[in-house]
């Protein structure tokens, strides 16, 4: 018998119908012989309701009570899937975060968990009852209701599948798992059914929306086993795995891209120590993330430095180097907000080399010229004019073959986890 | 410095704009000096949407999840209220029944409060913040959410004024306090500045609305000064106190009337001991309330008895009234479902003869004629046709001078506790 984790988001539980549905999918795996702890969020719109009462009451709402009034939107649903269950004939209990005993620290907007007492629910599971726990919510060491951070309900699920060592975390959105690139730009990406959680890490990061990089982090962390799965299709999701990488693998398991930011270049820096402290350091103070930097010598006394930031904060990031540049006496500045970013993944790139070079050679011949590289271990990024970004995502796709379904043999004994 | 429990109703909150007015009512009572704990109901017509959500997803909700789905509509506006309140510059924190150690019954739904560990509070306000406590709900022994009866919110206030000896109990609400009689019947009908508890206890017993019969049996029980006010308008309210009848104390102090009964006579039954219970008994046991009763010897043989049903219960009482009947051999059975029943209450009838007689004359000027009468120490109950209702009403509210004011100069020592 194997404990899962299963986490509903706000979509699933979004009306009383899917609610009955949730109730038949828990039940489902009860049926399979599974035990079941189930995470909700708040009915997709509530918190929203709620925030709108506090935000239109006072300007500025106090944290303790904003934390009160929006953790009551799980509150209803954990109690609603809960009532459902029993009239189905499946004993179930809902758990808030202070009676699943889920322990956060001392403030209450954004707590990062620090412990949970198994405990309660470890009870529960061993008398044959369901618990249902309200997501995104946890309580301080003084009794307070607290709030997570974004992504919370993810949290919760995987910090509980952690403390209860479940073999499964199992988490259920309106997408079908992970996929090879946004079927959106490329309809021959494929749904992933095993991403390893390097890779997963790596996608969040660079704005695959499937999971919040928080939730991905805390993952790894616990080296919980994670499935996405979808709460309206039937299917096998994408599971994220820790497994070492072996030859097998694919050099690329994935590719992510993103319009939302903008490059700025600063040309022919005199050229000292600490040059680029000096040039992103008013960027940074200003509260602009920086993404990609490059720099780039001309000579022996002049440097060049790119770099890109949200494409929202372009037009301060532009004035703030402007300002930069007259002090440190540079020749020129250049922006451009029509650029996109586009990423492969995968952890094979570790042992292969020749990545790179084919994908340059891949976007070279469909005529699109680059204008940053960025590398990682398990990752490279390009910076290439917006208007190429679906012509080189599906080129890079096709050559990569990713639409072929090598990943489908990959590692069967990870299917022992479902 | 006083301390004041202060309740506020589902209306009194029913709004963003009505809760700022209602923070307004606690700080002018903080300026004034005072301690305040405040406990609120949910905003008006949230209590009925959440029981409609948990009503329409299944038919018989499990108790236990429909009270944790019903009691976050009264943490939605103690958090609402506290965010105010701290806005406004007033240190303020929420508690759920849990949170502030109010421990009921161990079952979810219409639980009794068992005992309150008022260290919290107490903690609280020493820290100079005001408590804000959601209504109708405590915690059992498990941990669990649990609601309480109808007029939840009046009895946690109670309650709490109780556990911290508090010097009154402010229950604000949509009317201005307690009247001689109902204002839409009796344009005369006067506001009382005191009522004794044994008379407000008849007085909800016999139909005011004003309080339910359970919380004002809850203020008996702990001698709570007890205070009814608007929310919405200013004034004193009516106190309500314990003291001993004095002489000067007026003979009628309000009268309360409904026409929500039946009454149902059993004609020429043979007498012989037990009969009232032979007659009554299948009554009961059809879960029919039975309210007034009086028999009537006939004769050595026979005896007459009517009595008085909720008029929704009456054809059922009628049916079995009907078979009863036939069993014991009576001569007949009569009904009248359109009856009124008006009653004078006041402590001073305790010490003062002559009140029954002055009120049968008074409707016998209006030729009002009397089906039934029953007495109880501080109370009158007559029934009449219904049609006589408002006549009736308003001839013994004259005559017995109630529109008069004899109220004002009763006890002034009383006012003490404002």
């Amino acid at each position: 018998m194997s404990l899962w984790v299963q986490k509903y988001g706000g979509t699933s539980v979004g009306s009383l119908d899917r609610i009955r549905r949730v109730a038949d999918k828990v039940i489902e795996a009860k049926q399979a012989g599974h035990q079941v702890v189930v995470v909700v969020s708040a009915m997709s719109g509530e918190t929203n309701r709620l925030v709108g009462l506090a935000e239109s009451l006072v300007e500025c709402p106090d944290p303790r009570e904003y934390s009160v009034t929006v953790a009551t939107g799980e509150m209803v649903s954990m109690a609603l899937l809960a009532m459902c269950l029993i009239d189905k004939g499946y004993p179930a209990r809902s758990y808030t975060g202070a009676q699943a005993q889920i322990f956060s620290e001392n403030h209450c907007v954004k707590a990062r968990i620090e412990r949970i007492d198994p405990y309660p629910l470890k009870q529960a599971l061993e008398e044959g009852i369901i618990p249902v726990v309200a997501g995104f919510q946890g309580v301080d060491s003084y009794g307070n209701i607290t709030t997570l951070g974004r992504g919370g309900s993810d949290t919760t699920a995987v910090a509980l599948a952690a403390s209860l060592a479940a073999d499964e975390c199992q988490i259920y959105t309106d997408v079908d798992g992970v996929y090879t690139a946004d079927p959106r730009v490329v309809p021959d990406a494929r749904q992933l059914t095993h991403i390893t959680f390097e890779e997963m890490l790596e996608l969040a990061s660079l704005g695959a929306k499937v999971l919040q990089k928080r939730s991905v982090e805390l993952i790894g962390k616990y080296k919980v086993p994670l499935r996405v799965l979808s709460s309206f299709h039937d299917g096998q999701g994408t599971l994220i795995t820790y497994e070492e990488v072996s030859m097998e693998r694919p050099l690329v398991s994935g590719i992510a891209f993103n319009r939302s930011e903008a490059k700025l270049s600063i040309i022919g820096v005199p050229d000292q120590p600490g040059v680029a402290a000096k040039i992103l350091g008013p960027i940074g103070e200003a509260n602009i993330d920086v993404d990609m930097i490059v720099q780039n010598k001309i000579n022996e006394d002049l440097t060049d430095l790119s770099f890109t930031v949200g494409r929202e904060d372009y037009k301060k990031a532009l004035e703030i180097l402007s300002a930069v540049a007259k002090e440190l006496g540079a020749r020129d500045i250049k922006g451009d907000a029509k650029i996109a970013k586009i990423s492969l993944v995968g952890v094979g790139m570790r042992s292969h080399s020749g990545v790179a070079p084919q994908m340059f050679q891949v976007l070279g011949a469909e005529g699109i010229n680059i204008q940053l590289i960025s590398t990682s271990e398990i990752k490279i990024s390009v910076v290439v004019d917006e208007k190429y970004l679906e012509l080189g995502v599906r080129a890079l796709h096709a050559a990569f073959g990713l639409d072929k379904g090598a990943d489908e043999d990959f590692d069967p004994k990870m299917r022992d986890f479902k």
